[in-house]
């Protein structure tokens, strides 16, 4: 047997390999390189632009901080926009909220939800045909600088790190949007990267973030595959204080969501202590 | 140039990598293999048997924790005993305290020692000439087994994983003896691997501690180079209800050590938190 394994690319002299069974697919779509390949130790992983995007093993990690953490600071989000997310995570997760009427998600590469569909069912699940989703192949920044005033409660960005597509994720024009269409307990969440190798991109999204809302912070999730420590989520609220819940109130509205009991890292406790940010995080918050 | 990688060999199919800028020291020791290398992302590195244990550039993450978080949880503590931790970067960090009157370190590796004293002579920096310093290359268990009833107050367990020269280190007849010498408010901290990639670790260690000690737990911290997500640190204390401290407690106790203001990862809300895991984790302890 021949031995093979992928080397991530995203940093050019530190990553993780995977040991491949086997390769399902490699596409190249108008916007980036996509592969897809059965791992001897995580399931199924999807690579785009040779940076690990979900592998099955660990994705619960992200999605349920992505998601559960801002729908239930919120806690009465009915309106969800979800930016990125081709893999259909974060709408099966934002699904699984019982007071969610409507889910909108913007991905612009419909190859990435056509691979996803296709070898990675479990992902997006009974999502991808749930009634209340409404799947747009198209540009984020374009769908959101259409939508109207106060339209959505919480906005959700999955995207690539700021380079190449994911980039005018990450602009003035796109946080300015964001703020625009949300209502005013309104809340923004967007990947912000590892900040132990990425430290930029965390501090330059909350420079700019914190032009356009009340409330601007990060909190942390320890994901298995973005390797390199905390992975940064970038928190920013229309209203100030809606973060600093009690554990109760979590416990309540996540019950009461129907999310109590399904989670695996996400707890009522996880969730207020993912905003205490080691100090060489906060640092990048400060200046 | 040649095009010089190190793969960590912890696991099979999974694991991280390092571009070498250049080998330092590659040296077969009686217990096992050891390599320094200057890395061109992590400044310079060490591995025993093929596997990461510690680099320069996050080494700060994984001394903090294991050492404050017990030190101020025990408030009072003069007398520390180190298992393991041939870097000596636990020395130095458990020497910042003011209150330590001796801390005595066993390291079953006098290469290790060596190698760290020459290659990376900053983790242990001064401590290795600090006149309360006890640094004895020997046995761990041999020690505990000949040391007296109640005569330390922390118990500091760096050792690899248990297999091969670790082993030793994770059986009742050492946690038996740690419980021995230790004073009533003694606490015991010990590495417990990643739950994400070695759930039994931490599943073992935890069910042979609650044998010997009152209060059993863990606590997390996200170590960029121990890869998986959280790494774990077994708690065992000889009272009940030590670690549920008050931030204002351990943030004063913090600044009567000398340690406020020194750290990059450990703070008062950092320790307080640690002890808030995963659910995926939590399940580990509840076997």
């Amino acid at each position: 047997m021949t031995d093979i394994w992928v080397n991530e690319g995203l940093y050019p002299a530190w990553g993780q390999r995977f040991r491949v069974v086997h390769e399902l697919a490699r596409v190249r779509s108008p916007f980036q390189d996509i592969m897809v390949f059965e791992s001897e130790t995580h399931g199924r992983v999807m690579l785009l632009d040779g940076v690990v995007q979900i592998t099955e093993a660990d994705e619960f990690v992200y999605q349920e901080m992505i998601v559960h953490v801002p729908m239930l600071a919120h806690g009465d989000a009915s309106r969800v926009l979800i930016i990125g997310a081709g893999d259909g995570g974060v709408l099966r997760r934002v699904l699984q909220h019982r007071g969610v009427t409507q889910a909108v998600m913007v991905e612009i590469d419909g190859e990435v939800i056509r691979l996803a569909r296709e070898f990675l069912p479990a992902i997006g699940g009974a999502a991808w045909e749930d009634p209340r989703a409404e799947v747009i192949v198209g540009d984020g920044i374009d769908y959101v600088q259409r939508a109207p005033d106060a339209s959505v409660d919480v906005v959700i960005v999955d995207s690539t790190d700021p380079i190449g597509v994911g980039e005018v994720l990450f602009t003035d024009d796109f946080y300015a949007h964001c703020a625009r269409v949300l209502t005013p307990h309104g809340v923004l969440v967007n990947q912000c990267g590892v900040p132990f190798m990425q430290a930029e991109e965390l501090r330059e999204t909350s420079l700019r973030r914190a032009r356009f809302f009340a409330e601007v912070s990060a909190y942390v999730a320890a994901v298995p595959t973005y390797v390199g420590g905390f992975m940064t989520l970038g928190w920013s609220a229309k209203a100030a204080g809606m973060r600093a819940l009690p554990v109760e109130v979590l416990r309540e509205r996540a019950a009461a969501a129907g999310v109590l009991g399904t989670t695996r890292y996400w707890s009522p406790e996880m969730q207020a202590s993912a905003f205490v940010l080691p100090p060489y995080i906060q640092d990048q918050l400060s200046v």
